[in-house]
């Protein structure tokens, strides 16, 4: 058994802890977590509770606008309230293996995306909206799929809210316990990496003419789907 | 281009959906969601409006109770209101290309915990806790690690959520559109999966004497972080 009081003390701890876990307002920190992801949790309140669930969303980084289907949110949203809504998108880079059980921790990307998102209403919109919703998860899809109709673009809800107040936090990098009194003791210290790849693609069996799936989804095997 | 109206009628897709997408609420799906990970999209809401916070949280199956670090649920807490919360986990297990991009999707698994946490006050249960939430991600530590003394106990606080008010939604399989109208597009369909993996340990370069990392870490290297 370990001994049990050889914790650094907090102010130093606190110190340590600063220098690699960090927060940012700044857009480019905020736009490459959303730029690195496709699937967010979106928290909205419905009869005062909380609701989070997952869902797929298109970043426009250059008019800063994220994309939701509109489904999810809509009960929360048609019930009134302030309609407002709380965007996390959250990439896990590993464990952080400490020398003491209570520095445990994970390296991390999270962003989090306040405000109140709007209906999308106009046609145009609509589409370079689902188009950027689908380019997000599946960039060379847009151009190459068949493209919604006019009764699919009128069954889509979707809803636009600008990243305007938006942080993030993140940490990466080794444990900090290594330079306190901790560091002495015989426990193996580290970072377990997560790794988030792209595999080999499979054809739906109800394919009728057995083809190789395009270079643009073929050659994502292997990569990491939330390199930054 | 392709052709822009081709899809199955609505109760055609819908039927087909309801197959390849499915809700439940029996425990064993619920326990099988919340036993593949160890991070979790917490919900609270502060002054009305929602907040998302990604945190690890520990699931002792056997009492179905899950732990979480209370520090990110307490300004919710303590600010009032109800104190209820939703907490979200979710796998995704690959992108679902469809031969129209209205059937893009996602393949996925998710659970869904409603409750009011209640602050855990015993010692017993907070050292229960707490290697519950260590060994959820890291399995093998508790044993191995130094453990939290006193003062480290002191400031922890932990949640315990009952996993009474759950339910799980998921999603597998391959494109929906193979058997509708949508079938005949020269369009290629599939699923591209992805896979969340454990890379090889890196050590802190601060460690004071070289040594492999114990089996228990090394031995996940290559292994998936999220298999049911």
């Amino acid at each position: 058994m370990v001994e049990r009081n050889h914790a650094a003390p907090p102010s130093e701890r606190t110190r340590l802890r600063r220098l690699r876990e960090q927060g940012s307002h700044a857009p480019e920190d905020v736009d490459a977590v959303l730029g690195a992801g496709f699937l967010c949790h979106l928290g909205v309140v419905v009869d005062g509770t909380p609701m989070v669930v997952p869902t797929v969303y298109g970043y426009d980084r250059e008019r800063r606008v994220l994309y939701l289907h509109g489904s999810v949110a809509s009960r929360s949203l048609r019930d009134g309230g302030a309609g407002e809504v709380c965007v996390t998108v959250t990439h896990v880079d590993g464990l952080v293996l400490s020398r003491s059980v209570f520095e445990h921790g994970v390296n991390y990307r999270s962003a989090m995306v306040y405000g109140r998102p709007r209906a999308v209403e106009d046609e145009e919109e609509l589409l370079a909206g689902l188009r950027c919703l689908t380019e997000q998860s599946a960039p060379g899809q847009w151009g190459y799929a068949r493209l919604p109709n006019r009764r699919e673009l009128a069954a889509t809800a979707l809803l636009a809210l600008d990243v305007a107040e938006a942080s993030v936090k993140s940490r990466s990098g080794p444990p900090e316990d290594g330079d306190g009194p901790d560091g002495e003791l015989p426990v193996w210290a580290g970072v377990l990496p997560l790794r988030s790849t792209w595999g080999e693609p499979r054809p739906d069996p109800a394919l009728r003419a057995s083809a190789a799936a395009p270079v643009w989804i073929a050659g994502r095997a292997g990569t990491d789907a939330t390199a930054p």
